[in-house]
């Protein structure tokens, strides 16, 4: 273990003592992953001296691999002047995106120290959720004039290449005068074609472009129906705005179904890292915990409607845990084929009855099979067929109900515009340990003499 | 909910009467979405009957917007030479992804059907598990020997551009006559450099690959090191095989996310949909159900031994299922911090004493929260400040304990080679349940007078 520690420990002295030479070397000799594990370990002052220390393109290196809850509060530490030409270093989206978590004074500072056309395009894409293709886009791409000639353009391109160099130039756009999209130029065209034609003889017309309000679903569905690099975002007017690249698009994908993954398991408010100070992270969890609590002791008060059943047939305590367990796993298998099916637009949130008409033979199906298995084990312990049939049935019952639940209840989230991520657990098991409860304790209320007598 | 079913309906129609010009129109109509969603809901043979009746290419979009699990059944139904006119239109790796999903037989027909460079691409790709380079590559790359001419290469492009035209064309490669890379042409070099320099005055000498074995994390540390849209890849020996892109490696670890999450709500074996048959459904997710049960049942014993407790204070009975759901919902938290953290390499698998102090902090702050919650209300109900010590203690210890395991058991399961997204839950499951009902009940029995005196 010690040996692991290393790079990191070896990271902080080489901070401390300020040797950029040095520095530069060790981080161009570690691996990225171990960069970013190095640089996690660190805490916002020293990140904030790393990256002060180093160039500003290995700083930029640096912060890419570094997780954007961990880069806002070492940007905070820094002079405006020097996270400016980091940041400058990146691209508009992931600009626009950290500023967005730096506080607004820092930011507006940060605004300040940077080139001109760089503060405007990062307030451009700002003005923007993260989550649109106005949010996602970049500004650096290739624009030409309607009228302009294919010498034009090859002269421009070898004046400015340098410039150009970390622009999308998969593709060229071609505008009116007034702004608006009118073609897009593959320089493959310019390469493979004669280069004696003109720039609109080349360019393809009325070229498929998405609008700077469109969603991540609908990008994704764009670039899933067509194999480009990017595309072209244009306003209401069909102004060009910028360009959206295909993997930027399937970064922001990841990104929402890890988080939806967290959320499902009760991590709110964006991702947690164990670096982050011990009370936030125990607060953020108990938010989420103290709702969950309500929720237990609700389902829990069914129990105590039923103490007289319970303290006469003392065995069914054992069964009760495992019914409301099992049925939340069957509901919990749902959940997740209902979002995935969301997810991939395989489903719509209108579609409550087929769902349910799907998850109910499922559930009837291993209903039988588990409510079997359970219900023989509980004859078996206790010699008593009726309470087989008691825990049998409530088991098989309560998984009908569970992944009925478990099914439709993402949908209806989804319609009512609550995050189903979110919300579906815990609803699906409160209302399933309710009913498992209520289910199993009723049904030996009723067979009761049978359970005794027995 | 008529309207919604509406194109569905009408493209099965479509495919039964078999118009093949109404077809590409009804589809080219539709939002790719409804593509997706309208022959989600058609069985194989109309998928098949659709595929065989557009055009290759039209059958090659719509089957990218099908789900994987989806097109290998249609495929299956095909002619093998219609099927492999399709897959043609695929990339490498997409097509050799999808072989893999269909009968051997059937493979083998298609790929005897298909062009011989197209069916040695993909056996070069199936060779290879298709989630490290060699399996996600395409072999569709620009390659030029180190002794061409800028002129050579500028011909052979002009000459070859239609079938260039879906290749990834960013970069070219030069190689040694035995193959082994030696150096990247970036296109835009040919278009804004000077046009009379030679390939090796042009080329990036000692460019970076990475190599066919490499998984999907190094290929990720790769991409997120270097501003690419894609790398060379080379074999033991340093020939160039092929390249693969950086949509692709983000697709495969979207994809690999996506199934991290369905793993861990119990679908396992891919992804489910619900046009699927029944018993298929039911049997895989009954699968993961019957190792569960097994390991309630364990937990549930432990209330058998102490059925006498129970019996002697039955209000305990409504706590056992509070402090068994609270603390897994807890060390669910920390099972999602440890699985996102081992996803980002910010944490590695020796790291437990780390993680088990950082955890056991939480734990043990918002065991005490939780604790004085539950132990308030235990005491409010009966008014037993007794009742209120031990539940109170009881989901205190237990939510420590549940923290503890859920933070380390990933780290626990990677290292011994299990996949921690499978098994994490069931494991931190069955221990909090049985530390609970052992810590609640054991309590109860050591203050049994006071708790009855009450």
């Amino acid at each position: 273990m010690e040996s692991e520690a290393a790079p990191w420990r070896e990271l902080q002295r080489l901070i401390e003592e300020g040797d950029q030479a040095r520095l530069k070397a060790f981080l161009a000799n570690l691996d990225p992953l171990d960069v970013a594990l190095s640089v996690s370990r660190l805490d916002d002052e020293h990140r904030a001296l790393l990256l002060s220390t180093v160039s500003p393109r290995d700083a930029a290196t640096v912060v890419e691999q570094m997780p954007d809850a961990q880069v806002a509060g070492a940007i905070e530490q820094l002079e405006p002047g020097v996270a400016a030409a980091i940041l400058s270093r990146l691209q508009d989206a992931e600009r626009a995106d950290l500023l967005e978590q730096v506080d607004d004074p820092t930011a507006e500072a940060i605004l300040t120290a940077m080139r001109p056309e760089e503060a405007h395009a990062t307030r451009t894409l700002r003005e923007y959720p993260s989550d649109v293709a106005g949010g996602l886009m970049t500004l650096e791409c290739l624009v030409y004039a309607a009228d302009a000639t294919v010498a034009d353009v090859l002269k421009d391109m070898r004046l400015h290449g340098k410039r150009y160099r970390d622009f999308v130039v998969q593709y060229a756009f071609v505008t009116s005068p007034d702004g608006k999209l009118v073609g897009v130029l593959r320089l493959r065209d310019l390469l493979f074609g004669n280069p004696s034609k003109r720039v609109s003889e080349l360019m393809v017309r009325e070229p498929l472009s998405v609008r700077d309000t469109g969603t991540l679903d609908e990008l994704r569905a764009f670039f899933d129906a067509h194999p480009f690099y990017g595309a072209p975002v244009v306003d209401d007017d069909g102004r060009l705005l910028g360009i959206v690249r295909r993997a930027t698009v399937n970064e922001a994908l990841a990104a929402r179904s890890e988080n939806a993954f967290l959320k499902t398991q009760g991590i709110i408010g964006g991702e947690e890292l164990r670096t982050m100070p011990l009370l936030r992270r125990s607060r953020r969890r108990l938010a989420w915990l103290s709702a969950n609590i309500v929720l237990n002791v609700i389902a829990a008060s069914v129990i105590a409607l039923y103490q007289e059943t319970l303290a006469a047939v003392i065995a069914l305590a054992v069964f009760l845990p495992i019914i409301s367990d099992m049925s939340g796993c069957s509901g919990n298998q749902a959940v997740a084929v209902s979002m995935r099916e969301l997810v991939l637009g395989l489903l719509r949130p209108s579609e409550f009855w087929r769902v349910w008409r799907k998850e109910a033979a499922v559930g009837l199906i291993n209903g039988m099979a588990l409510g079997l298995l359970v219900g023989a084990v509980a004859w078996a312990w206790k010699g008593n067929v009726f309470l087989g049939i008691v825990v049998g049935s409530a088991m098989m019952l309560n998984t009908i109900v569970a992944v009925s639940i478990g099914g439709t209840v993402p949908l209806l989230l989804r319609r009512m515009g609550v995050d189903p991520a979110l919300a579906s657990s815990p609803i699906l098991t409160t209302v399933t340990d309710m009913c498992g409860f209520f289910l199993l304790l009723s049904l030996a209320a009723a067979l009761l003499p049978r359970l005794i007598g027995g």
